[in-house]
C-alpha cells in the first residue's frame, strides 16, 4: 500500500503545529482545500465540517485529535471507515492531574481557605481523612482508571461506574442503569469522565445529583466534570448548588462553549471554572502516535483504539 | 514496671479529646496541676511551660503530639529523658495531600484560572507536562518521602535535599551544605518539610530563593512551606515575590503565628495562606500509638521514634 496523503480539518484549533509535525512524514492538505480529493487516504480532525469526509472517495481512516470522538459523529454523512481515537500517555497524565487537583481542592477546603484569606481569618477548619471520602468516577476507560490509581494512593475510597462491568483493583465498581443509584448513594465527590453518546447526553441532571451521599465529612457533595459539557445540565447544577444538594463544583466543560458571559456559573462562589483545559491535545505527543499508526496500517497491521460505532466511543 | 501516670500539658490546643482518649488506659493529670508530682511517669506535650518537665522527679519519657519537636526544645531545663515524636500514618497522609494539592495548584495555574474566572475570561493557557517540572523537597524524612512517591506517580521530576545523604527511589538526592545550591538550581517548585533546628532556622531566605531554577515552563519558581514558620524569612519571601524571583507561594506556616493582620502576605495576590492546617495532629489516631508505646516500654521494650538530641529532630 502506498504512502497516503493526510487531510487536516480542525475547527477552532490552530493547525500550524499539527501540520508541521505531520508534514515530517506525510503530504498534508489543509481544509478547506482537499474536498473530493481522491489522493487523500487519512483525515485528522476536530469538529470537521459536515459532509466533508463523505466527499473523499479513497478515505481509509479518520483520526481524532482528542480522547472524545462525539465531535466526529455530529457529521450526518460520516463514511464507514475506522475512526481512531488517539490515546496518549500525555493526555491521560494531564487528566489525572486535573482530577486529583480538583478532588484535593474540594477535600482540603480550598474555597473556604481562600475566602478566609481574603478576610484575614486565621481559623483551622476540621479536616476529615481521605479514607472517609468516597470519590466516584463515572467512566472507567483509560482516563478513569489512571485517576483512580493516584486517588487510591492518596487514601481515598474510590467507586467507579461504567456501562458494562469493568473490575478495577481497589475500586468498588458498579455497572449499567441498575448500578447507577447505588453508585451515587455511595459517592461524596462525583468525577465525570464519560464519553458523550446519545445514552449519556444530559446524564448529570438534578435527579442524579440528588442521589449523591450527604452523610459525609465534606459538608455536602461535590461535582467535577472533565468529560463533555453536554453530559450535564448547567441549569440543574445551579439549582443543586443553590438548594444545597451540591456543596461545590469544578467544571471544565459546559453545555455551550465558550461559556457565555451571561452564565451564572461564571461568578457562582461555589464553582471553579476552567476553559476546557483539563487535558489538552498536544501535537508534539499525538502526531508521532498517528504517524506510527498510519505506517503500521500500510504494512498491513490493524489500527489500534478504533471506535466502537455502536457504543459511540 | 508499674503503670505510669500521664501529665498532659498542651498550650493553645484544647486538651479535651486527648485527655479522654488517654484516660481509657492511664490516669491523666492536666496541667497546670501535676508540677513536681512524683507519681507522673510520662508527659504528653505541645509547647509545654518552661521548667515544668524538670520539676517531675520520676519522668521517664516525653511524647510530642506533632511531628516537629522544636516546641519541646524551647525549654531551657529540659530533662534528659527520651523524647518521642509520634509518627502516625494519618499525619503523613495529610501532609502528602497538602503538598500534592499545592504543587498541582501551582503547576495547573490555579491562581491564573481563578483570576480569569472573576473576569469571565475563557482562555486556555499553555500547559507544560509534569515531567518538565522539578519539585524539590527539603527534608527527606517520613513526610518528604511519602509526598515524593505520589508526585513521582503524577509524573513530576523530584529532587530531594537533606542533612545527610538519603537515597530515595526515583528521587535525585542532594545532601548537606555542598548539595544545597546544586539542589536549588535544579528545582522549580521548592517544598519545605524540614525540622526546625538551630541549623535550619531562617534557611528559606532571599539568597536561597534566588538560586531556584528560572528556565522552566511554570513562568517562575514557586515556594511551598509546610514545615515550620521559623524556617523562613517572611520579608524575604515578599521581596522575592515582588521582584519576580518567586512567581507564587503557598504558605501554611509563618514566622509569627497566627499570622498578624498587618502582614502583607495575607492579601498578596500570589500567595495562598492556610492557618498551619496542612497536617493536624488528630488524637483519635495519635493517642492509641502513644498508649501502645507506653505499654511496650513498661514491658521492657525500646521506645520508637526517639528524637536524636544532637540533630534536634
Amino acid at each position: 500500500m502506498e504512502k497516503g496523503r493526510v487531510l487536516l480539518a480542525l475547527t477552532g484549533i490552530h493547525p500550524g503545529r499539527w501540520r508541521e509535525l505531520l508534514a515530517a512524514e506525510r503530504e498534508v492538505v489543509l481544509e478547506p482545500e482537499g474536498a473530493s480529493d481522491p489522493s487523500i487516504t487519512y483525515a485528522v480532525v476536530w469538529k470537521q465540517r459536515p459532509n466533508l469526509l463523505s466527499s473523499l472517495p479513497n478515505l481509509r481512516a479518520v483520526f481524532s485529535i482528542g480522547a472524545g470522538v462525539d465531535h466526529i459523529f455530529a457529521d450526518p454523512t460520516l463514511p464507514d471507515v475506522p475512526i481512531v481515537k488517539v490515546v496518549a500517555d500525555n493526555l491521560t497524565q494531564y487528566m489525572t492531574e486535573y482530577v486529583v487537583w480538583r478532588v484535593l481542592d474540594h477535600h482540603r477546603q480550598g474555597m473556604l481557605y481562600r475566602t478566609q484569606q481574603q478576610k484575614k481569618i486565621w481559623h483551622e477548619s476540621p479536616q476529615r481523612p481521605a479514607g472517609d471520602i468516597s470519590v466516584g468516577i463515572m467512566g472507567l476507560g483509560t482516563l478513569g482508571r489512571a485517576a483512580a490509581s493516584v486517588l487510591l494512593s492518596l487514601g481515598f475510597a474510590v467507586n467507579g461506574w461504567s456501562r458494562s462491568d469493568k473490575p478495577v483493583k481497589g475500586v468498588s465498581t458498579y455497572a449499567g442503569e441498575a448500578g447507577l443509584i447505588p453508585f451515587l448513594n455511595a459517592t461524596d465527590i462525583l468525577v465525570v469522565l464519560l464519553p458523550l453518546t446519545p445514552q449519556t447526553q444530559g446524564i448529570i441532571n438534578y435527579g442524579v445529583l440528588k442521589e449523591l451521599r450527604k452523610r459525609n465529612g465534606l459538608g455536602g457533595s461535590v461535582l467535577i466534570n472533565a468529560g463533555r459539557g453536554k453530559l450535564q445540565k448547567d441549569a440543574d447544577i445551579l439549582r443543586a448548588l443553590e438548594d444545597g444538594t451540591l456543596k461545590e463544583a469544578s467544571l471544565d466543560v459546559f453545555e455551550v462553549e465558550p461559556l457565555p458571559k451571561t452564565s451564572r456559573l461564571w461568578n457562582h462562589p461555589k464553582v471553579f471554572v476552567t476553559p476546557h483545559a483539563a487535558a489538552t491535545s498536544d501535537p508534539v505527543h499525538l502526531v508521532p502516535i498517528m504517524l506510527r499508526q498510519m505506517a503500521a496500517f500500510e504494512r498491513g497491521e490493524k489500527l489500534e483504539n478504533v471506535v466502537d460505532r455502536n457504543a459511540g466511543y
